[in-house]
């Protein structure tokens, strides 16, 4: 009777979801930690024991949830945001990303963690969660706020580095090393994957489902994008991806069809339906005593994701020539990690090469920092005033003389045509060149100066 | 690895599915027929063979299919539109059930199938496809038809008569026995059940609906409504009726909830998805030499199904007080078999009572009936003149006195208050009064005059 269990199981997970995230409404927190919870509840380690027979079918589904959550993640993305993604946006995201990657690395090796335990936890602290930015931003009414733009660049920025991650991620566990030589060849490699697939893409989808689109017929659009979602994520996991990468690059390129509003309309329930039993599925791995075990590392991290990502994107954005009201602001939306963080977690597991405590602390950290958000958010102004208060006058000065230096640089351009075309068709390009070097230069940096805690994998790079 | 193997399947599924559709969309044929013939194309008869790996999974998702589309049924269905069922419709359909099930058991025993295949038979033909016919009329431009209206009442009446079959059949399939203490046993508990969960369904979902929908929240209202509708659907499992009963009964009463427009919307691409994988594994058990070795049954069963269903459908209809234009119209739209005949024959390889030969025969009658629909219907008119203008005179003149008649009737409560309201009151309790004493007198009928086909089974009603 494996159809009824599955029934049951799949079930439970939906009237339990469904009754945690109302409570979770009501209590004005975000509803992926409601499913967390909810997948606690009906885990091995709570009582009532028994709620969850075929632990194996449910991962199955949750490994459909990491695909639809980063397609429509993708679906959001779109390429041609990427152009209008500002200096100070990528200035910010490269030194939050940095900083935090280096605070986690560094916290695991505190707490005498492993090297692969404590380079998935900088992977994690680094990303910071789309979901819940929106979700209080939203509520906040602040979306169409000058910082707020500048906080969903940093976001942009965030995906895209995120997904080289998640490739470099891969490559390190199979091959055990990062060496020069691995890091470029799994970049490279990476890079003529993601050419291949952008060029094929663009060229035959917007084509495709233009022409099912000719049918009306609603079905026959879902079934066509899924499955060219499940196709491509496929395709990435043949080639030794992860399929997140490969569901993440074909939303992008569904993004730049002409039916990307009915398609995302169409794909958001099956989103929502999969993304629960994902989340549902990492409450099923945490162990309630963990958290009591691990309240060291948990305080630590949470104390590093906050302090880290409010240091890091307020200096970011107030070097790229904006205010320090602005900066702050931005600054402060994005000290919290979520969903970005728990696929790396799960692309740990699923490789096998992290530890069990690694889940149950992310989830906690997530928590924290998730509550601790609007709190933030809403206390930035009160900061900056008491800071123009009592910071020293030279210093405001000096401050708010680099806002205008920067500014004046920006708008210089202004007037001049063929500057602005030479500009906005480099602009891209010039992106993509940064964004890759600056991998690539962390990575022979690394290479070549490996670290304390790298020293325990051959470096066979040099 | 089962995970990239359950993804392969997946994504080979949706990519054969979509291109299969498209083309059976531009031959102008269903698409759950191009459904079913990518199965054939990726199962293990046909080459290139080794297609699919883990059919248990992907017949574990088909059965989330069945629950959607019985689901959709429901909500499509409402108890309201019951109350506006005439008379007609309900004749139409109890002829069209005794008739085609009649049919289905004499052609079973014409090639010496056994009892229960001969019984599930009888009960696939009994059943029109509400899919294939919406579609049909909504393409040419007939939805707002008297003969419409006529015809979406007979489906109604079918889809409650299904249900009580697939009670009746699973109870047949585990007792072995089709006795009058049996029948009625499973009726009445069926009664009881269904009883109680409308109560309760009625009282409870709509406030349950009403209160998640004010969070504004697609998720949550998506989540809420699949707990539900997979919640109800194990409890009638649980009780040992099949999760189409279940889920048909929960989607009807989310029907009655004031947000069934948004919840429809939001169930739709879910449907889509999983009912797709229901049709292709249906096209996964069918081996294509099959057909050839059992074209004499096909052929037979789909001469039986056109001209009983135009026949008793035709009749009823005229029966309740139409004209013989509108009469054979509706009879004729209704000469097919699909979707709900796909979930009876499933029930039957579930329960391990049919033999093997079973599914391909019902797809092969679906496709030939489905071919022949929309000639049928075109065909309504000329069939309608050629008989006024070659029937005997005083034959068409009794027919038109008939209708005449009968419409008089219909009309003399009209202008009288009170007996419209005592009409109205009393409409849907006689309705099921009727349906019920119906289901009850075949029964006790059947009970007392065993047919020899039954002669096999133990009959210890009496």
């Amino acid at each position: 009777m494996h159809t009824i269990t599955f029934l049951q199981d799949l079930a439970v997970v939906m009237i339990i979801a469904g009754l945690v995230t109302v409570v979770f409404r009501r209590l004005k927190q975000p509803v992926v930690l409601g499913y967390i919870i909810a997948g606690v509840i009906i885990g091995p380690h709570t009582p009532p024991y028994p709620l969850i027979h075929d632990e194996a079918t449910i991962n199955t589904l949750s490994e459909l949830g990491v695909i639809l959550l980063m397609f429509s993640l993708g679906l959001e993305f779109s390429l041609r945001k990427l152009t209008s993604v500002g200096v100070p946006a990528l200035l910010a995201a490269l030194m939050e990303i940095f900083l935090l990657f280096w605070a986690g690395i560094e916290v695991g090796r505190l707490f005498g963690w492993g090297t692969m335990d404590s380079v998935f936890l900088g992977a994690m602290l680094s990303m910071s969660s789309t979901t819940v930015i929106i979700k209080m931003l939203g509520e906040m009414g602040k979306m169409k706020e000058r910082f707020a733009q500048l906080v969903f660049g940093i976001l942009i920025i965030e995906d895209i580095l995120g997904i080289a991650m998640i490739a470099l991620l891969s490559g390190i566990a199979m091959t055990g090393t990062l060496g020069f030589v691995e890091v470029g060849r799994t970049l490279g490699r990476l890079g003529i994957f993601l050419a291949v697939v952008l060029v094929a893409g663009l060229l035959v989808v917007p084509r495709l489902t233009a022409y099912v689109a000719r049918f009306k017929s609603n079905e026959m659009l879902v079934i066509t994008v899924l499955g060219l979602c499940f196709g491509v994520s496929l395709l990435a996991m043949k080639l030794g991806y992860s399929v997140a990468l490969g569901a993440f690059v074909i939303g992008a390129i569904v993004a730049e069809t002409r039916e990307i509003h009915r398609i995302e309309a169409l794909i958001e329930p099956i989103r929502d339906m999969f993304s629960a039993v994902f989340f549902v599925a990492i409450g099923l791995l945490i162990d309630p005593k963990m958290l009591v075990v691990h309240w060291q590392p948990i305080l630590v991290i949470t104390l590093a994701v906050v302090v880290g990502k409010v240091l890091a994107c307020t200096f970011g954005v107030f070097m790229g020539g904006n205010d320090t009201r602005t900066s702050l602001r931005a600054g402060m939306s994005l000290a919290q990690i979520g969903e970005f963080s728990f696929i790396i977690a799960s692309l740990g597991v699923t490789l096998k090469v992290t530890s069990g405590f690694l889940f149950p602390i992310a989830v906690a950290v997530s928590a924290l920092t998730t509550l601790s958000t609007p709190y933030l958010i809403r206390g930035a102004d009160t900061l900056t005033d008491a800071f123009l208060r009592m910071a020293p006058r030279p210093l405001v000065n000096t401050l708010e003389l680099y806002t205008g230096w920067v500014g004046q640089i920006g708008g210089q351009g202004a007037g001049n045509l063929a500057r602005t075309l030479l500009w906005k068709w480099g602009a891209q390009m010039a992106l993509n060149a940064v964004l890759i070097a600056a991998v690539f230069i962390a990575g022979a940096y690394v290479g070549a100066h490996p670290p304390a805690w790298l020293s325990g994998l051959g470096l066979d790079g040099h």
